[in-house]
């Protein structure tokens, strides 16, 4: 069977079981965002890859050199805020085109350097080779938590809530892809289409409460990731379309584009919002400590129930048609 | 200027006082063979990453893809060897092309999982994308350590000694590359190109002694590696080419293909055994650790004195390290 026809997720489910190296004091290896490891007394490690290609993940004729640096690095720093981690460094491996300008690759790692020192750490290695055509870029993330957030945690009952608003980065890309320029581009949908910022405003008001009991980040599509969350944790997640945030500039580039906002919002992927769930009773507390903390905001979107998989309510024509934003690999 | 012309050394030379992030307890960034991280109390978290590209750093030609992987893995675990370190886990971005068989990429995770599996760990994590032909492997690995190798630590009147023999993977490559089988390749060449061992067999048994001032892995040609020791220590490290361990079957494939022993071993990358220095009074001590351990041998190949640079004393016909973006060696 070629990878294509058994997809990411079919290849990951596939080999994971068959693997045999010795357990090295990892507590969750694949199947989240980031691998768990025990480090010292109390204290686990965070680490994760995101691996880049030119022509699918970004485009140069959209991006400076610095931009895309700056995007990889956020994607890959926001597996950390989704895990309730601390970012604590940045590495990136790049196969570059020997005929690129060095101060083309140069700006490259100064973007990844700039996505870390917002994430409050900085680029601490990585490593270089030729490509022979194309830009591959792979970054690794490296955090620490003392109490990590699992997709696996979620219970019936609990409430599901999303940081910030989402659709604007799949707008942003169907105005580019369109043809219209990055210049005409609403500022909101820019701004998260250049310089997406990892949620760790949200962890670090929330994390001290201890009452996230699942989280994932948005990368691949607020549906799509929030399958894998009711997957992990064996429950049902029911969401009320009518409460899903979407910005007022993705609803105008919606509009101009003849597109359906809530089509946007729930497939579209690196938003780096994160989604987690906590018991309903301590809802409260979060959205006061996110208030206080001044951090973005948090709305209640649905909430978690006996079943499986993830039902929008009021936008039950949507979930079939949009079902193939979850496959993508 | 172009990244050939400015090379990967001058380019990361140019890049890194350039970064600006925050200081995050990164004790060690770039420069040496893995970032250090205080990570708890006395702990040290190392993390490496390697990128190959097919092509360039493996064939598919010569190579099974479960020969990849384990290379690739034996690569990046040498990384921790050479700080001294412990093997935590080992992740694995992949770019591969869609029409590849899940058979055939399943083998790479294998090889990796094994490569991890030898060291002491396992694969916990990793990406996997698509690439539009080539295949792109970045191999990340975590390890700690209480007490890590730098490159930095080498004084004037140390001795340096080298685990191991050097230059049976270049041998493999240059029989290869004549066109001569992997079937007519003697066994300890054979061994070596295809399952090469991180010598964390010397690590253990002469980490606990707290003698070793510097290390190194050899993955661009002893002679280049050195340099790195050197330049980092600034010291000169003399060497006596007569030291130099070099295998029978290295000398005898040599002969044949017309090559000269000592060019391959001073050349040879992708060897994965450890440069390191100790003072002079604690050879004695490090040889019987060894010795007592089982691990493999350990030969004194010189001495670190005031100077800088390489100095090979009977062996004058130097070859450059390897560089991957410089067209030079």
């Amino acid at each position: 069977m070629r990878l294509d026809e058994l997809g990411e997720f079919g290849f990951l489910g596939r080999i994971w079981p068959r693997l045999r190296g010795p357990d090295s004091g990892v507590v969750l290896g694949s199947g989240d965002d980031a691998a768990v490891l025990a480090f010292g007394e109390g204290a686990y490690l965070l680490v994760s890859t995101d691996a880049m290609v030119e022509g699918r993940h970004f485009r140069r004729e959209w991006l400076t050199p610095e931009q895309i640096g700056y995007r990889a690095g956020a994607a890959a720093l926001s597996d950390l805020a989704a895990m309730g981690g601390r970012a604590r460094g940045l590495l990136a491996s790049a196969a570059l085109p020997p005929e690129m300008a060095a101060e083309e690759a140069e700006a490259l790692m100064e973007g990844l350097d700039s996505a870390a020192s917002a994430a409050g750490c900085c680029l601490v290695g990585g490593d270089l080779t030729a490509s022979p055509g194309l830009i591959f870029l792979d970054v690794v993330v490296v955090g620490e938590t003392v109490r990590y957030w699992p997709r696996s945690g979620a219970q019936a009952g609990e409430a599901v809530l999303l940081t910030g608003d989402v659709g604007r980065s799949a707008a942003g890309l169907a105005w580019l892809e369109a043809g219209r320029g990055m210049e005409s581009l609403p500022e909101a949908l820019r701004e998260r289409f250049l310089t997406p910022q990892p949620a760790f405003d949200m962890v670090e008001a929330v994390h001290p409460l201890g009452v996230v009991t699942s989280a994932i980040d948005i990368s691949d599509g607020l549906l799509g990731d929030l399958r894998h969350v009711a997957e992990a944790s064996g429950v049902q997640l029911s969401i009320e379309a009518d409460r899903i945030p979407i910005a007022e500039e993705t609803r105008v580039v919606a509009d101009r584009l003849g597109l359906d906002p809530m089509a946007l919002a729930l497939g579209s992927g690196e938003e780096y919002e994160i989604a987690f769930t906590v018991p309903a009773d301590a809802v409260g507390r979060v959205l006061a400590a996110v208030g206080e903390a001044g951090a973005r905001a948090v709305t209640v979107i649905g909430r978690a129930r006996a079943g499986q998989g993830v039902v929008v309510e009021g936008a039950e024509g949507l979930k079939e048609g949009y079902d193939h934003f979850s496959r993508r690999s």
